[in-house]
């Protein structure tokens, strides 16, 4: 089995196999050379090397324990040598905690591209039109978005880059498939992913560790909404030396679905639990599918959500705590009723936007179109999903899951 | 004499009278409700009520003393009112430190609007072509550029205004004059704003104070490029019971000859020292004006520059440091040289963003069009000029103006 010099995973709490709430939540603990994630954990999007509206210390200080970088926006712009040159993404953006790269298989995203709506929001939903261009036994081509150029990206490729950008997470190249996308496809789809895999694991174990150091090495499964694929794609991961899994495509149309495609999913790692690996739900982050996928076993999250709905002019606010509408998990600043509004954007949250500002400053902020309101936004909402996850693992702790998860979701 | 409780003003050093460096530069302490600035000082502009791209603890941490507020644009949005209803500026937006307010007098901007190219750049420019319609006797109005609604502005209104507001400093309201207006023109514009000053000392001496506690009233000297004119302003100006000056208006058509009109505003005030009051220069901050300017006996001064250099991609650079090119104070991060540098913004530098990431990782924010590079180069620009402000205090302490000029300017 590969050696994963710097790493390590504990599991610290487990309830295996229990039905409802906690499921089969866990604690732990993922060591990496950049630092220690306890677990649960929320993992924030710095696509390009930059969390949007959050510096590196403001995310440290709301408590922000790893976040991502994306390959193939990063291989575009400025490029891998140059991310080397610089020392590798932690050097170059100042952030010396834990990191992850995707490995740019969420732009190989084939058939749906554009978007089902039907398709769960938030999956993995940052795709910026890479105009896809092939998919073939090598790998993918792609029009760039930055000059227009031919790009191609192999399973090496992605490994190699990964190597340069750094991070002490990394993944596998696969192919992503959307939402109704037939089984045949998504069989097809799967082997290709697998022998991907393959060559993957070959290449990192050939190249030079990261430009910052030992790198841990993730699996991705793939298999859509199709139980035996999924249980396939599973088994095969389960069986790579890697140090970690992430569950990666389609994962239904609701999210009732999604919840039945991630125990599928997962019940072969489960299974397989004598030496546990930290697992990774890509692409998704609502307070509902934190508390839902840490009962089937994920121990980490990501999604652009706290940074893109900042952008929006949209808060994090608790559900269940009745302020919100139509179901969401967050408020529009910029709706009139706010615009009076002397409290905190949250009035349980202890983030310095909360601390400092009101929802009727922030809402003149966002009428007027200044920029500091995406940052104050950013903040809090960094912190929100960080004091989520805080909550995620004092439930576990403290044996508390299905109370603490109602009042969440339905207060 | 108006009473300022909570206020004072203290010269702790001066070299009054001399020719050349330091001229007539001092070193002050003006004490505000909110605290003490040491100036000369550099008042950073939070038009709508945010340093665009800094956050009031970033700067802070900073150094930053004071800030400024734009009464014209918080009038329209969100409001007067709505603004005292959240305590006030300082409490709305979560600065604890010492603040200033515009009267709007700037937004009266007759005649020239829409700039001369010849004029003075960063003389208080940050007019939003607010539709001037007209301006007599009572007052100036406007179409609002938030809603298209007609707003009047009168001294009394500036007054009431910036009482509700709440800045530890306000202003009279003046007619800002620009460059290449005629004598008679500068002359009847002069009178109109003595009237207006007259009637805002009034309206100061009966409203309540402000909604964050005493406020110090400041006059502004007008008269244009005419000497005769500046004389009459300063002497008029002097005779006034105000906490302290604001030097306003056309500075003339070149460096040299912004130096000479300051000179002739300042010679009246800097002869009735005997109780000093803190002289603020509106709207002009470079390297080269703020030496100049406090050899002249400018106290404080403040320019949009730091934040809007910022959003253009530019960060400040010592001009005598050689790195700048085209007699600039800064560098355009954006420009090709900087792809692969891997140091700091400013080598001299000790900003949160100097101590963390390169000109490089910079260059890519920028191309990228990522919002953290307005950020990151706003929180430098701002602890440059203060860095700048630091310096000029020193070199007054220590007798060394002269040779820490020409470090700066010439290297």
């Amino acid at each position: 089995m590969t050696d994963y010099p710097g790493f390590d995973f504990e599991v610290t709490r487990s309830v295996t196999g229990e039905d409802g709430w906690p499921g089969a939540a866990r604690r732990g603990r993922v060591t990496t050379p950049h630092g220690i994630i306890e677990t649960p954990a929320f993992v924030f999007c710095a696509t390009r090397g930059a969390l949007r509206g959050v510096l590196p210390s403001q995310a440290r200080a709301e408590t922000t324990q790893i976040i991502l970088g994306n390959t193939y926006h990063l291989m575009l712009q400025p490029g891998a040598e140059r991310v080397a040159a610089l020392g590798g993404l932690h050097k170059m953006m100042g952030w010396d905690g834990p990191m992850l790269t995707d490995s740019g298989g969420f732009q190989i995203f084939s058939l749906g591209r554009g978007g089902d709506e039907k398709e769960i929001k938030g999956s993995r939903t940052d795709v910026r039109d890479p105009s896809l261009l092939a998919i073939d036994e090598a790998g993918a081509s792609f029009r760039s978005y930055v000059d227009g150029a031919k790009v191609t990206l192999t399973p090496e490729d992605s490994i190699r880059i990964q190597r340069q950008i750094g991070a002490d997470i990394i993944l596998v190249l696969d192919e992503c498939t959307p939402y109704h996308v037939d089984r045949e496809y998504t069989a097809q789809s799967m082997g290709l992913t697998h022998r991907w895999a393959l060559r993957s694991i070959a290449a990192f174990n050939e190249a030079e560790e990261g430009s910052a150091g030992p790198q841990g090495l993730y699996g991705i499964i793939q298999g859509g909404v199709y139980e035996d694929l999924r249980k396939e794609s599973a088994e095969f991961t389960a069986a790579q030396p890697y140090f970690g899994y992430a569950v990666g495509g389609c994962l239904g149309g609701t999210p009732e679905e999604m919840d039945d495609v991630v125990a599928l999913a997962m019940a072969p790692l489960n299974a397989a639990a004598s030496s546990p690996r930290p697992i990774h739900l890509l692409g998704v982050g609502s307070v509902r599918d934190v508390w839902n996928g840490v009962a089937k076993g994920i121990d980490t999250f990501d999604c652009v959500n706290p940074t893109r709905l900042a952008r929006h002019g949209s808060a994090y606010i608790r559900p269940g705590l009745g302020e919100t509408q139509n179901g969401r998990e967050f408020i529009n600043i910029k709706n009139a009723r706010f615009r009076e509004d002397p409290t905190p954007l949250d009035p349980e949250c202890d983030c310095a936007t909360c601390r400092s500002v009101s929802r009727a400053y922030l809402h003149h902020l966002v009428k007027a179109g200044e920029l500091n309101a995406v940052s104050l936004l950013a903040v809090h909402n960094v912190r929100f999903m960080n004091r989520l996850l805080e909550d995620v693992r004092a439930a576990i702790d403290n044996d508390d899951y299905a109370a603490r998860r109602a009042y969440w979701i339905d207060g």
